[in-house]
């Protein structure tokens, strides 16, 4: 005899549809190592929908790239059961092929296929197995180990403007955070300035600053700036985005060691993060250097890192982001979240995830405050302190507002944007300007 | 605004009880390098109840300081969320401390609490979790990428006997591998004899031999005898122990080369594995070098092993199984499962996570064979091509049958151990046997 099959199961619901919308939302002129954001970021919002009709969904950088790849998947997909995620990441994985790390690019975006088709499933198939068992999405990573997941302010240097259809222009009835958005940031003053505007209006109770844009020891002035305006309690990163040189990056990561919590992403690549790691003190952030799990046994034989920044988007979802907080926690390193801009269905995400993490001893990183659009249901979180407490759910515990997508979904179209290219958006400033691997 | 809180959402049902059932089961005279199995195996039964009266179960390596240690966790999980076991571990590790490898032992056996308890805890919160949703374990995780799990003929050298109450004796009654379970198996032929009646009873189609247990010489007999009998499509492993010096392991292992699938911990230490396993082409396999999340970086630092062969009893449930999956598949090994006596609860744990393992390229170890009592309602489980179907649920797919369990509590009173000892019980039949952590 079998041992008694109980009587309870029945077979789940399947994946009837996938249903992709790419929308664009209004960024303001944000400048970074690769140039400067254009004035609306693609995001592609995903729907699942199972044939008992219940509907998960899912957020990630839009690319018309990714969205053909998206819409493959989605023939791949149709008729499995949302519960079988190891089974969609292996028909994907049969589909796309291993992608390695040198296929995510140079760009502090990734370019890769799968991490972001698998991740945008995932999300949405959890959503789902949420709903369908009356529980938030956190559940399903472990359950919460706390109720509100901190974020950090996360500054950037920027030109005038608000972005969206007034571009450089700026909405003058703006007040507050409102208006500072729209304000330039090219010095140290104006980033200060930035910061509190910024705190005042979420709370944050760490502070990043976006380097890489000016040259270092302007950045580091600025940095100097914030600490004289906050103070030692309140901890401070610098992130040039792997443009430094290794030299470069020892002679002003000695300066910033008193100052710093993390310095992210000095200089590119992971030999060159280990030296540098070994002649500085303060600890090493990246989202540039180990990238994925193909990454982790270099980083580990040459010690690259400190503290890895994961991404859901990049990593390949919710469930892979707790397998690495496990290396982390086994390789020695600590765990946080890298961001791109985006919006409350990718917050949700974060929140879940950051919330299941068995260590946060850092806040998370976010775009979110430099966004004024939302997609879902009630508008746009609220933070506490710098934190967003833990949608209750089911699922992420947020709805699509089906107007605002429509509305969004106009954007994209209307903007003739396909792809990030911030390249392409910072020479309609400086017609000369171009990439460098590294900079200074 | 805060996105609207979706309204589908109820709090959770809580643990209300904790039950902790010690039983003993009928364990015939096996050898191994740490002595010989006594006559009943020692397992403990954990029942976990909810506040709405869903009652998820687990099953774990017996021993009355584990059991100890199980009452005293009980007092701190009652009234937690089952869904909580990021929250529960950690409360867990708070209580119990971090658990070192040494505190591991050196027998083939663990004696960890830590992992043992929350094993125990989290296997039972996931039979509750696949109840209160109607799933089985295996979709929480990741859901199936196969229906049917394989497992290995797990080959012992053993004397004659039974075990149970007759001991050394046997049940004259007793037909095919019930009758063969009970024959003595000390040389090469009696091992073919075994290996023929277990294989023609569960149809497996690879054979391990537990080995550390005569000379060298003798095993590799042994395996070059299986090999004579069932040819080269069956794969082969043997397994010494560590007990074999690092010369011994690579003279042997370069006879075993030919016919061996894999070497399973020929050395004791990732150092000498690391060793062996350059001075040899057959992939090494461990249950004793890499035995916990500590043990993975001086493993990747030195080569020590190819294949780990978990077990969610010593690794910190299923959950920890799969991060320990994404481990290995990040740092080149394979994963395969290691295996003690065991009843049906634990068999079913086994295959709900060698269901889901993304990658499963060798059968796993189990010692069911060995057992004839069972637990769990409907009987034991059938094996069909030495596949075990994975249970469809909900939860683990089995129940308790109070009245076995009733049964073997009995005997677990009645046979007076209260841990394994295979020395003390080895010496009843040699008075002067030592154990060895190096032999030969
Ligand atoms: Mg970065
Ligand atoms: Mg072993």
């Amino acid at each position: 005899m079998n041992p008694k099959i109980n009587a309870g199961y029945r077979a789940g619901p399947k994946i009837r549809d996938i249903i992709i919308t790419p929308i664009a939302i209004i960024d303001p002129p944000l400048l970074n190592a690769a140039g400067l954001h254009a004035p609306y970021a693609l995001r592609t919002v995903l729907e699942v929908v199972t044939d008992d009709n219940i509907s998960g969904i899912s957020e990630i950088p839009g690319n018309s790239a990714i969205d053909a790849a998206l819409a493959a998947a989605s023939q791949l997909i149709i008729g499995k059961d949302p519960f079988h995620l190891n089974e969609i990441r292996q028909v994907l994985t049969a589909y796309f092929g291993i992608e390695t790390a040198a296929q995510r690019g140079h760009t502090p975006w990734d370019q890769r296929k799968l991490v972001h088709v698998f991740s945008a499933i995932e999300v949405a198939c959890l959503d789902i197995i949420g709903k369908m068992t009356g529980r938030p999405v956190v559940d399903f990573l472990g359950g919460k180990m706390r109720d509100r997941v901190p974020f950090a302010a996360y500054l950037f240097y920027k030109y005038e403007g608000a972005g969206g259809q007034l571009g450089f222009g700026t909405d003058s009835a703006a007040q507050g955070w409102d208006a500072a958005r729209q304000a330039q940031a090219l010095t140290p003053d104006e980033i200060v300035a930035q910061a509190r505007a910024m705190c005042q209006e979420f709370g944050f109770q760490s502070i990043k600053l976006k380097g890489g844009v000016l040259e270092p020891q302007a950045e580091v002035d600025a940095m100097f700036a914030l600490r004289e305006a906050f103070g030692p309690e309140v901890p401070l990163r610098l992130d040039p985005n792997a443009v430094w040189q290794l030299d470069t990056a020892i002679k002003y990561g000695k300066q910033l060691e008193p100052i710093l919590e993390y310095l992210e992403d000095p200089v590119r690549g992971q030999h060159d993060m280990a030296a540098a790691r070994k002649a500085l003190k303060v600890p090493l952030a990246t989202n540039m250097c180990t990238t994925c799990f193909e990454d982790i046994l270099s980083s580990i034989t040459l010690g690259s890192e400190d503290i890895i920044l994961s991404d859901h988007h990049f990593w390949g979802g919710l469930r892979a982001s707790i397998t690495l907080a496990g290396i982390c926690e086994t390789a020695g390193r600590h765990l946080s979240m890298h961001s791109n801009s985006h919006l409350g269905i990718s917050l949700a995400a974060m929140v879940h995830l950051g919330a299941a993490l068995p260590s946060l001893p850092y806040a998370l990183d976010t775009h979110y405050p430099w966004q004024s659009d939302e997609v879902v249901q009630g508008g746009r979180f609220v933070f506490e302190e710098g934190a967003v407490r833990v949608p209750e759910g089911p699922g992420l515990g947020v709805e699509l507002d089906r107007v605002a997508l429509a509305r969004l979904h106009q954007n994209y179209l209307q903007c003739g944007l396909t792809c990030r290219d911030d390249l392409v958006e910072m020479r309609k400033k400086q017609p000369d300007w171009e990439f460098q691997l590294v900079r200074w």
